[in-house]
């Protein structure tokens, strides 16, 4: 038998119990032993939950059971996530986690201390939902040397931007219908301004390059200036627009991590990624292109990822299965702004551009693809004394 | 250290061989152990290869090596290649091998040997080339029920058809130019009968399911009967022509397996899988969609996924990492003839058709679209008195 105690009853929580009850007989043949929840560690009761007689208030409780042998983190945050990951860590308790704050803030401490109690840290639900990635990353793809990640790792703002370039909607329009819907939260600053997508990116490079990246050091520009404008320019060049996280490695080792809006070609698999749905694109030195894509969050999604990890765990009994990473630091990492593309602008006034390819004009504004690839410092350099509004990268 | 003998030097055993040979840090670091290659096994000799001193012509050698840890399995067919597989295996070594006939045709005895003798026989290659797809199955989607799988498993019929799709080259012109490039061998029947697709979705459905289903039990179709008018009418519908492998759960657990030309929406992920390139969609009870997408062929690639199994047999010393399922049998699976779908239909005659809704009409025929869910008896009645020149299922 496998204990399993989950800590916080939210979406992400609850749907774990569900997926570890619905396919109970499926998942104790895989593993070859039983799993079951034995508690629910939440601030409230779930009096009507049929999990309810599982819930308890006293994290000591799990702490102190020996028969635990995998806790589930699904609280989110930094704070008390982290005290309580720390302590199931150190109680000789693997523990799955779907909170990819924590990781990209804390991982490797984390997988340190569960290195040092010979138990399993893992979080394949922090990156991509229920979309197999770091597994893959870890495992299938370990025979590369990889080149490079390009993802779209936030539904909520590939929703956004799938609505205004299918149905026309203004930003802020589409903003509220996701809020409408549930796909964006009340206050969408973490989703809208990228933040979301960076903390997976620092996830994946960190991952695929064996060294920590953190959130500091990862550049980071979210969606808020992209207008309708931008999607009928982009619709013009044959390409659409969406939020990437990107991680390249040089020949000299060090990766440059961003978030930012792209410009990618319509034919490519990256650009026909719509709605919610995420995917990521890794680039090695002898699979070439490969991508993952799936539902990047959800209750179910999400838990069938936590769940699998829980049974990773389980199975790995005296043997561990973990995510490890060493300490990063400046070393690590070069700039973007080192980073050479083709760029789209758009600049205040129509007649006058920078020399660039004119994608059109209206309204007192224009559009421009530049020929060659540019840094960041070239394309500005280039378009200087234009007004700039909007100035994306458009994706290889 | 690890070492590792390869069984044929062709196309992929020599990326095999340069995998290793040029990731060997990064490998030896995630392996913890140096990895090497011992022997190559070939009747040819190779005298310009940078490998040539490990070139031998004596199966025994290898098998009498206790230093040799895994096998690698490249010769293809399943007559030598099993021959030696089960020699490897019953002397104590793990096999990684890319050889979907093997696999299809043999694979379930084969991994019962390699549980017997405590060892891995794992074939990530064999389906998908690089693409992750079983190793992901078996454990990133192990907390899933899977309720189906569609794919686009062979590359040379997704280059014919997307040449016929994009520069309106008839299936014979496309086939050529697939020769030219390398994409299609001389005799192209495996591929274009759809007997290599086949292979691929009998070892997807088997894993997914945990029973073996073999080729005879799978209706294959493949794709010479398609014309540049089916190409026509299926855009005039907003869809693309693919050739799919499909396999699909009914509720008694029971399985339907085939492999035919799939009428499939425009803005789906699969029809925008173009050239060379697989992809295969799996769908869970919890994770829903998701699909995987890479080089289904090739060198690198190929060799990408062997080596990872490789490394993935050399860090389960003493921990057996092998894919797994029982013997099929007739209780396995339903007939495809029972699964229902919404059919395209071109016949001769423009006039009068079957009461579906018409696409089009021209040079003495027409195409059709039937207007609900109908199994292939259903659809063939509703066709009754016609001459029915094409018949496709379209993916819901």
């Amino acid at each position: 038998m496998v204990n399993v105690a989950i800590l916080g009853f939210g979406t992400v929580g609850s749907g774990v119990a569900e997926v570890i009850y619905t396919n109970n007989r499926q998942i104790a043949q895989r593993v070859s032993d039983p799993v079951e929840v034995k508690y629910i560690l939440d601030v409230r009761d779930f009096p009507d939950s049929p999990f309810a007689d599982k819930v308890i208030h006293d994290f000591s409780i799990i702490e102190n059971d020996p028969e635990v042998d995998v806790v589930v983190e699904t609280i989110g945050g930094a704070t008390i996530a982290l005290e309580f990951t720390r302590r199931a860590l150190a109680a000789g308790k693997s523990v799955v986690s779907s909170n990819k704050e924590l990781v990209a803030k804390h991982g490797c401490q984390l997988m340190k201390l569960a290195k040092e109690n010979n138990v399993s840290y893992l979080f394949e639900a922090s990156v991509g939902g229920g979309i197999p990635i770091l597994h893959p990353i870890r495992s299938c793809l370990a025979a590369n040397e990889l080149d490079q990640i390009s993802g779209i790792l936030n539904g909520t703002t590939n929703y956004i931007l799938t609505r205004m370039i299918q149905a026309g909607l203004s930003f802020e329009q589409a903003l509220k219908e996701a809020q409408a819907k549930g796909y964006a939260e009340q206050n969408p600053a973490a989703d809208i301004e990228g933040h979301d997508a960076c903390r997976k990116i620092c996830i994946l490079a960190s991952l695929a390059w064996g060294r920590h990246i953190a959130p500091e050091q990862v550049p980071t520009e979210g969606i808020t200036a992209i207008t309708l404008a931008d999607v009928a320019y982009a619709k013009a060049a044959g390409m659409k627009i969406k939020l990437l996280g990107r991680a390249l490695r040089r020949d000299d080792g060090k990766v440059a991590a961003y978030v930012a809006p792209h410009l990618v070609k319509e034919e490519t698999p990256l650009a026909n990624v719509v709605g919610v749905f995420n995917a990521i694109s890794v680039v090695g030195n002898a699979i070439g292109d490969v991508m993952f894509y799936g539902q990047g969050a959800g209750k179910l999604p999400t838990a069938s990822a936590v769940v699998a990890d829980v049974m990773e765990a389980a199975k790995a009994k005296g043997y561990i299965k973990s995510n490890y990473w060493e300490e990063g630091g400046e070393d690590v990492v070069f700039s973007s702004d080192e980073v050479e593309s083709q760029w789209y602008a758009r600049v205040s006034g129509q007649e006058e551009g920078p020399g660039w390819k004119k994608l059109g004009a209206a309204d007192g504004q224009s559009a421009w693809l530049s020929e060659g690839k540019l840094t960041p410092a070239q394309a500005k350099a280039e378009l200087k004394g234009l007004e700039v509004k909007t100035l994306f990268r458009v994706l290889d």
